[in-house]
């Protein structure tokens, strides 16, 4: 069973909109390495666990898993940003609704000629679960082949390949707001090629040099950098509320990538970043909301909703 | 943010394996409009809605949004426990690694008549993210205009439908696995078409005697019979760690289904009850440990997995 | 601008139901060869058609086009009528919407045997836009190359192909409801080749002994011969209501099959055959009426819905 | 069965080539709420309708089908408008089809930048059953549930959806070739909206304020505007041969969308506006037909066919 | 650039027809972790090498690829054997092009309760580029990320993966036809295993007790055993026509599966078996050629096709 | 079984990279109509073949396939290098792994705007398994019908389809690099189309004036006259390496283009040329070795790798 808190795991900057930026995260988000991919993939090996006795190879899948969860959460919601207000559209603060297009006008004329014309003509401006070329996530993705030695070598390539992405998704822009959370997925992704590299290294493999996979240096990514000091690639949280991972078992030790820092497992999460609601995008007639509609919800909302059934004259 | 506890949203009943009502469930899991489906397209619509306004319909979709994960949980649990020893595999437990079609056997016949034949031979006796016919599940079906109007109907007729499949899968199979997860879906879908329906009542529709879609008298099927009499198709959780949602603002008043019930969003989330890991099986070398590894891992549990580099003559 | 008349381009047989003849004609409906295809292929083909020399050779693929909307609505009527009553619930006339798997029973349970379990899952014992393993439709079978040659030519390996497919189906069932359709179609499938062969010959090809493509003999299938007798493969319709069609240009003279006819552009349409609608299906909750909602269509179509407003007391 | 007239549904206003806005409108063409898909969506619906006493329901779904045809012609024909000529061609009348490419030249070099480079390359300058970013048409699309409510809740989600989606299109070019068809889409979507919402109003839902959904203020659109006036929002056309339409029984009385306008089922169709077919395109090989053939094909148009046998030693 | 020698890398054993285990093996041809995928996957990694220096790792991997060229002809061969007379079709020697479905006969109705109709309706039983649930095969599954040690340690993944599939398929079926394919493919796909092992230590991973993986101690099915007796797991072929392949820089010294034996990279290809054609197949009018074709065929190549021109006729 | 030499079957001009080419002749590539789809088609229909009366018709097709894997190489490495290095970065030659995104620098800024994305953050400026707007090439593409007749006229079909798009892709980009090898690709694909429609003259059909298709008039393109004057089109390899090919009882006589040339099969293959192997590319992290990976590699090369065991100290 799932809780939420309305808090974000990472915090995401402020910055100019950027939709070809956008556009290219989508990859991190939609994409067949991107965050939704690890969510599922984990949740389904974390459902057809097999052998009582490897709790904890469960628990620390369960564990990441849980942890992608709030990570399609950050890259949507970092993509959603780099969209809104992208077309710089002008409304009227006092009469916002009556504006989009009027008299003929082409408030969205940037659609056509941007990445992804989905993101105003399907989407208001916001994320899609769909790849940086317009792919639809696809269910194939997910490899869960029941042999445990097999899916932790297959989770390893995968945020090996997740991180390799990031660079290059690093390299392909300097917008802040995309750069936070980009730098934020570059070291969580080493901290599950760590978590996947130890629990192999449990059953048999020694690493070596070999560690991270690419050798990325990312360390000279300066946001990169300030990351790697707090230790965040050497850390594994458990998401779990009631203290049953025993993933620390796994997580313990010195870190596969060599880098001279010891795991840890003892942090439950990390501290969270508050939420912030969207505005209303009447060009993308997001929520579309006319006069009437919105005295309507005020009107509710002021009265707690407790008479709703009188006011609409309900018939019982 | 995103947390986990080790428990099921609802128990599962015990029965015989049965891989083709599995393979019906498939639907509820990976299909159009299937659970994975509402958890992503909650989800999605939670992270791009707009109108700071609108906070309790966001609320409203990110806590139904949460409690799909663990629907998720439930289904592709339900679906591995209805294929787990569907061949009837009868491995000896000193040495079940070295059974698996020794001398030529062929433990995995059922596998080439069976409804879909991945079930054994992609997956080891578990869960895929696929329908009924095994096409993977899409990103392509989420549905998010960023109309809350238009979100709000979708999303009623999403669930409705979905309620609609369940009711068809109920009267597909009586195993009673399957049933107890059928028809607790039955009567959740119901809870969150209520849901819908209401926020579209504060939004100006009047539904009248329209609800539920479909009129499925389905308490005539007992299983749901007894769930309905608990009152689960009128409440709704937050699953809000922090008690932030304002769901309750919408959540509340007289049902939309006119079945005389209040509608009470005060609860945070259902009872849990308690998982297991599955057994491994050798036919599927699942997890395919043998003997010396089994060791291995004995090994490092025991000791705590404290001293696991010197074990390995770790290289630093 | 298109039109319609109630009324089936050919008489469908009265036969039992057959699900999985129905699931094999689904490849004649939804297959990369089947009549969807068929359909969009030449509308698109009419809609980007270049050279206003070639009127002929349009209103040749725009009359074909025409029929083939009719052959998906006998082939989709078809299927529907093999699936109709498959699962052989017997309701109570009195009360059918109560009747459904109450008290637990398992009127659907042939659903989790058959060939496309969606059949009765997702549709309603209907047709689907999916092919005979279960794959959707997709635009990426419609050819349009814009160069006129390459286009008839592949249109007439299409309707070959098409013809081919359907003398396979053929040798599957028996059943009088599929077969009357079957042998419809590929009769007619003849005939379109017939067009296209012609077609080609005005542009410089003889197919001197080649054609029809496959030699099927199929005047050994007694439903064939008789449609054949009946000079329905040396027929085009044009289905144009202002007679401005120039196909007749084309289609005339011998018939590029060397059966020994004479091709015949003169016929507008054939005659049609009458429509009937389908009976209620409780089981699958189709329409789902319940007698409360059944009254007021009742009501309504009584009093021919001049007063509805008035009924319902509609704000104003 | 289905007939045609060589009209288009309403006029195409000329305007210059403009490949960036014809790619936007393929999203109203294939996209996943476009008109292939209504199109598709009540050929489905009307093929297994269940229920003898909803013949009116089952005729208001198969006469909006029916347009739906129309205007998959409709706004191919935009889309196929806008992309000939874009590349500028200037092929010498008297010997263009020797022209392409001579001397190593690139009359096709707008394509590598320009939206769908399969405009081009796969298509000659003609529309695709594609939408806006590349994804061809899938027959997954297709919603037909068999419950009556259901499918008509969707259908009504759907044309509110694809009038959302025409709106912002609106909002993104004045391209007036592309604006003629999308105000006119846009104000016979709202007409559709009306159909399915007074059919659900029939069935128990009174909609109050909630529609038209979305609230487009599309009267502030001028082309809009002008079709507003002339009543088409409120018009429902049987596009039946026969007469034996009851969708009046249905469409008839106030608008749902109260506008102060009745509904009106009276006509069969609108007036037609006429066909003129594009010229060839020497540099996309379209029709590619070459001196000889050229001259073959207007000697036999000149002998009106008759003795084409003869002329090409045909074999008997 | 590639050549063909007309014979198969292994022999085929003969035994009964058996559609359920042909089409259980079209996951090992054209699955996601099948032949297809193989021998794509490392011909693009062989076409985007990069660094000059690592030629003995392109050639590795290009060698590998030719192979698997060769393993898609023998397991495609193999599917088309299985399929082959599974209908059971008598038809007379002497005028079998008459025979199918004549007098309304149903020679092949075993189609409609297959594992895949296609397999009949489509092809003309023969192998498909699908998988064992009928998913076409997707350019989607290739890997390809440029980085050496994320592909190497992908295309460990990937054999292993395969040749776990391979291990389940041969505990479904005992038919000779399909298992000495399938046991061939396994031990083949060990022999690549240790090749991307070997190629992964050479840059500095230690495997340790890990490979192969997984363990299936398929030295314990009698086929399999007969072919690790010889050696076939631990030698790699070059299929390098002027002996430049580097490969066995890398492919020598101890086997990573620790099995004892000594990698040998020395021969240039195995000996390979005969070839032959398969049977017309009338019932699918496979060719379909009838008897004036046949003595067209025949006549054709009688005169060795010198005088073809004269015979037609040809027009010069 | 297949063989394999380390030499392209054409030569590739150098010239400047041109990322928007490349992504254009990705449609040749992995499109509907390109190199891997032929090479699969033909593959199949090799495999699958029937009637052993008809081994010159088999050893046509089968020769052809394996032809089309040296294209699928050629035009692969095409795309390869008019990708590499197109971002311009300048790496110091000294030090090129730290460089990439070093201090927060943007070395894949170009990505962002380019046609395909994935050429720079899936792949690292190498070649792609898809058509030109980034569809994964598709097993549904393949056409195997196993009648012969209908097989050749596809096959027919698909070369000229296939070089007419190679036609349009001539007049879309003058970048020498990728107009040799679209030059050379429009000559060997109408070798092919004579090859297919010679194949169909000896089955019944006289082309007459109707072949080329597309009448291209390609020996207008200069590159491609070249070619045509060396007599490539009427040229047909059998790439068999034991000189068992009867394609050449077909591949003979006039060509079917009525160019005046003989058709000639004398020849095993062509003159092949020299490959090289792409640089690194250390903002892509391609290979991404670091320089203690890159000493091992080299320390490994040099010693032969004959004591890589020993060096790494292996556990046996």
């Amino acid at each position: 069973m799932y809780f939420h808190v309305q808090e974000f795991i990472n915090e995401i900057a402020a910055d100019e909109p950027d939709p070809a930026a956008a556009n290219a995260l989508q990859e991190g988000l939609g994409g067949q390495f991107g965050e939704m991919r690890t969510m599922m993939q984990y949740l389904f090996q974390s459902i057809n666990f097999r052998g009582p006795d490897g709790k904890p190879y469960k628990d620390l899948i369960q564990g990441i898993g849980t942890e992608e969860i709030s990570h399609v959460e950050l890259i949507g919601t970092t993509i959603s940003r780099l969209l809104d207000g992208s077309p710089k559209y002008q409304g009227k603060p006092t009469d916002p609704v009556d504006q989009p297009g009027a008299g003929g006008a082409t408030p969205l004329s940037i659609a056509v000629d941007t990445s992804n014309i989905h993101h105003y003509l399907v989407g208001a401006q916001g994320a899609l679960p769909v790849d940086a070329v317009g792919n639809p996530w696809s269910g194939s993705y997910v490899y869960n082949s029941g042999n445990l030695v097999l899916d932790l070598l297959y989770n390893l390539m995968l945020e090996s390949t997740g991180r390799l992405q990031k660079c290059r998704l690093y390299e392909m822009t300097d917008n802040k707001t995309a750069r936070t959370t980009i730098s934020y997925l570059i070291v969580r992704d080493q901290a599950h090629e760590n978590a996947y590299a130890k629990a192999l290294e449990t059953l048999g493999v020694n690493w070596r040099t070999s560690l991270p996979i690419p050798k990325t240096n990312a360390e000279q990514f300066p946001e990169v950098k300030k990351l790697l000091d707090l230790g965040l690639q050497s850390k594994n949280y458990s998401f779990d509320l009631t203290a049953q991972s025993e993933a620390g078992k796994i997580f313990q030790g010195a870190s596969p990538s060599n880098d001279g820092t010891e795991l840890d497992a003892s942090e439950q999460a990390p501290e969270g970043f508050p939420m912030t609601i969207s505005p209303e995008r009447p060009e993308e007639f997001s929520p579309g909301a006319d006069d009437e509609l919105r005295k309507l919800i005020e009107a509710t909302a002021a009265m707690e909703m407790a008479d709703i059934d009188a006011t609409f004259g309900r018939m019982t």
